[in-house]
């Protein structure tokens, strides 16, 4: 279902290698598409387009606003509220982070000015490309001025300027680093990711200096990891790569986040990295992860970093760029929806066409890229875990208490899950509201009644390709050594397409196929249908009774489908983002998805249609 | 007597307060001059210009090139060979100084780029304003182009930010400061002057740290004085003021330049500061001086720089940014005149109109400014001086040794001669060599015949104003107490102007009484009248007699007439360089000059007229 706006596209030429044209009155997503990179530009504008998700009215992703993370305005007409061409900045402006309450209690905004292009970890750094300077906004962010003075950080101090990068930077505050570094309380602190060349990715800590931010004092790179390093060997957090990009650094305990003394930090991190040979110029690999771990300080007045635990924010290859806040129990937000909690709030990027390299048919579609649905972090906690093979780090989970006498521990990992307040809109706004009852699937079992050997269509289907469907999967033990289990679901199905969402104990993966996610891959360049996967452990849990026996944990699923967004939520510690372009207009279909001689049961199965549009206010 | 190319210029108006405006065919050498303000551009472009100096073919003073130090071509059309506008420079280019063999053996500039205007130490810092950037030459310094690259030193290492300047890089290698910093040998250092905010005026020290000179590490302020402090009371070296500019930074022992372990590290700098109450953008005094002293490191690796004797490099208010250079034994203007040690040499620049802020008829003249006569730089000694009350520091001078049964001892100080080349050329070049006889001049001697009372006129005159003067004067002992004396010369006189030039031991001052040099003062704003003045103290010198007897030290004067410009050379330490604008073409009379009533003896005066054109291509 498109909206109807999209027919204001009645006209389309199609041309096949500058050959054949032909003139199409409107597109059909009822007949096989043809290649999507011959229409005319936009007329793919609606196809795509999620509903709920914050995106500029076209074109690249920028800027919104919002008083309650579910519904969002345009500021302005134009969503870029700075733009390079200045002194500092005549070639590229890059991100940045804003102190609220900044110069003269003004939003101020620190962001990396570019003086020189290219800058990639795999070319040699051009010293004084990146620089770090200031720009206030007068109207509440929808401009910010560039302050008349060069940079305040005008690059990584001297010795350390052989460098992969220095960007990105993320101002916060931390009475526990106020501590640890021997702050002034309340002064605020950056942290500028990249990485030394021939060493190793890095996050460079800095600390306000003047009340004017014009200098920043350099605590040293608070981290560091060897190049091409990776957290144990790899499976739970991927590689620290080349170079660093986009780091935060926040502090959360078990509500959300913290400064209390049980909070602990917490750093999300873009990881850049290749296959030998690097290629100049193409970073193969971008990863979006999370740390956690201890701060110290050492006798030089340094202060250190040294993980403890380490994941992948999404699991997604295009889900990059992670930008978080902090998002005060006193916000506006958060007064609204009752949240008596300090929260951390986090928007990831999600690029529609390989972060520009892919063939996608932007101009056919007229806008590029979206934020994922906000999410909340917090510490969250895996209680009464059997203490077995499968706790060993290091691993994106740590231990944080053990019972010897009932063999369990208490693990803790980063939470991630959708805002309250957006799965609230999503469960409340729904215009249909599906329950599936609950089963279980085995290949013998008489449920599959008239279904395929592998599938089961859901007794009701939602009609649109904008829902979020809840389910939980309960596994039988013997389900660990099921070689040849699949379980999960099928959605955006129909006779033509469809996008394969399951969990296999083989590799602890939950993987999403998307070799039949759309007839347009077979048509258009770009449209990819390559598989997403990401890993996640289903732990022991001890069952409470006097003999020691457990069960494995169970499977909570939470899959957001707006359009062709599509995210995968798991136990509130695993993400999976992507996109999936399905074409067909009957492509609504769900059904379960189960393979293997393990039977695996299904419960409280629900469709919440509709979710809710982000953009009220837009035409 | 002006070049005949000067009455290409026929025709002027002169406009009197935009009402009476007359056209005059020409102007007129032997009669009164009109405002000149008012004449046509470049009317006055020969009037003043002198022959033996370097300066541009027109407009301000650019870059020269010369094979011997005595005449010089022009290397291009277009005499600049940087200009801002680039990405590190977008609104400025100031001093810099070359690495001969630099980047891939190629002279190579550092040089301070400019963001952000107006810099003043009078007003605050703008952050940024001033980066250290590199240029390299291909075609032999005509053009420098820009690396494309950031500043290789973007500004005052945190946390000393909060500067009044940061500018004018000197680049030097020094075999002395490689083994008190412990540095590679032969590694290229750099100075860069300015001064911290309420705290004084500094040099900051750099080391080279990669071949590429992409990077420099800081040394610290190697030399920092207290705001505006001075060098002992004030006497001999003016006041360090509030902020540096221009440094050099060289070694000298008595031939000249010398890496010999008896060499001293010498310094030249401009100083500037204001009396208070300070006007923002206005800074009231500039002062070219010379510092020596020792050089040590501390434990954290920083080097240090202690004055043991400071002194003007220039008395003239309008000579400053002396920027000087190594001219070893093997350069091809040594070889030329077959000078067999290194020297260093330097140029002053010399305004004409107060740094830009007088009302000097620049457009008329079509040129602007001048660069001094290139002096040698040698470490002197003024030997068997008695040690007396006159001997005592701090001053421009300091005891090396002490003859405790003689009570003698032996100064050094900074020696400052015309180098010898062009001495040597002005000498041999001469048109007419006029030498007058000796005598000795008190008020009541027969000598005086039918001059006035205080004067008398050589027997031959000078029949233009180009030419160099030497004589000696011999004072006797009553002449250090005589508080009437004066004893000099009178030069570019006529019936309707003069200008004197004298010695008086009541201040132990050399004096250029200029408020009778130009008629054109009358009618003209900016021909400034006020008197220049320097300090010079005459030494008492051991007679070699057993009985302790002195005699006070001789003043050997050289003076150099260069049409406008007059340089004044004493004893080898003393030179003051300013402007005398005579108008009438029969200003060319030189008379003795003698006030008092105790007797001088002047000798060997000798008058080199014709002087060099340093310019034998132009037309």
């Amino acid at each position: 279902m498109r909206s109807s706006i999209a027919w204001a596209v009645i006209a389309s030429t199609i041309c096949v290698q500058q050959v054949a044209c032909a003139t199409v009155d409107r597109i059909e997503y009822n007949a096989a598409p043809p290649n999507l990179s011959h229409l005319f530009n936009s007329s793919l504008f609606y196809t795509w387009r999620p509903r709920s998700h914050v995106l500029p009215p076209n074109g690249q992703i920028g800027d919104p606003c919002s008083p309650d993370l579910v519904r969002y305005t345009d500021v302005s007409t134009d969503p870029t509220f700075i733009r390079s061409g200045g002194i500092n900045d005549p070639v590229a402006v890059f991100d940045g982070s804003v102190i609220p309450y900044g110069i003269n209690g003004t939003p101020t905004l620190l962001y990396t000015s570019v003086s020189y292009l290219p800058i990639q970890w795999t070319i040699p750094y051009t010293k004084g490309s990146e620089t770090q300077s200031l720009a206030v906004t007068y109207d509440g962010g929808k401009n910010f001025t560039k302050l008349n003075e060069g940079p305040v950080i005008p690059g990584p101090p001297f010795p350390v300027t052989n460098v992969t990068g220095f960007r990105d930077p993320y101002v916060f505050q931390s009475p526990q680093l106020d501590r640890t570094a021997n702050s002034t309380p309340g002064i605020w602190y950056t942290v500028i990711s990249g990485g030394i060349r021939g060493e190793g990715p890095s996050q460079f800590l800095f600390r306000q200096y003047d009340a004017d931010y014009r200098d920043w004092e350099f605590l040293g790179q608070w981290w560091h990891g060897a190049a091409n390093s990776s957290w144990g060997d790899g499976t739970w957090a991927g590689r620290w790569g080349f170079n660093f990009e986009v780091g935060n650094v926040f502090t959360l305990n078990d509500e959300g986040y913290s400064n209390s003394t049980d909070a602990e930090f917490f750093t999300t991190l873009g990881a850049e990295w290749s296959e030998v040979p690097i290629i100049p110029q193409v970073s193969q690999f971008r990863e979006m992860l999370w740390a956690s771990g201890n701060v110290s300080s050492s006798s030089n007045g340094s202060v250190h970093f040294e993980p403890t635990m380490a994941g992948k924010l999404d699991f997604g290859v295009f889900a990059y760029a992670a930008a978080g806040k902090l998002l005060p129990a006193t916000s506006q937000a958060s007064k609204h929806s009752g949240t008596t909690v300090d929260r951390f709030i986090i928007y990831l990027w999600l690029t529609n066409d390989n972060f520009g390299t892919s063939a996608f048919p932007t101009l056919q579609q007229g806008w590029s890229s979206t934020l994922t649905t906000v999410r909340e972090l917090s510490r969250g906690t895996m209680a009464n875990v059997k203490n077995d093979y499968l706790v060993a780090g290091p691993a994106s989970w740590r231990v944080a208490s053990q019972d010897k006498s009932a063999s369990t521990v208490d693990l803790v990992t980063l939470n991630q899950t959708i805002a309250r307040e957006v799965r609230a809109a999503f469960v409340s706004n729904a215009t249909r509201t599906i329950t599936e009852p609950g089963r279980t699937i085995s290949t013998s079992a008489s449920g599959y009644g008239n279904a395929s050997a592998n599938s089961l269509n859901f007794a009701q289907s939602p009609s649109s390709k904008f829902f979020m469907l809840t389910t939980t999967l309960h596994f039988p033990t013997a389900a660990r050594n099921a070689t040849d289990l699949k379980a999960g679901l099928r959605i955006l199905s129909s006779e033509y397409e469809s996008t394969s969402i399951y969990y296999q104990f083989a590799n602890e993966s939950l993987i999403i196929d998307r070799s039949n996610s759309s007839a347009a891959a077979a048509t258009t360049p770009g449209i990819l249908s390559n598989n997403e996967a990401g890993r996640l452990r289903l732990f022991n849990i001890a069952s409470g009774s006097a003999n020691g026996s457990s069960s494995i944990e169970s499977l909570a699923l939470t899959i957001v489908v707006d359009n062709s967004v599509v995210e995968v939520y798991a136990n509130d510690r695993f993400v999976l983002s992507t996109w999936v372009w399905s074409w067909y207009d009957q492509s609504t279909e769900i059904s379960f998805l189960h393979e293997g001689s393990t039977a695996v049961r299904f419960d409280d199965v629900v469709v919440y249609e509709g979710l809710v549009d982000a953009w009220p206010s837009r035409p």
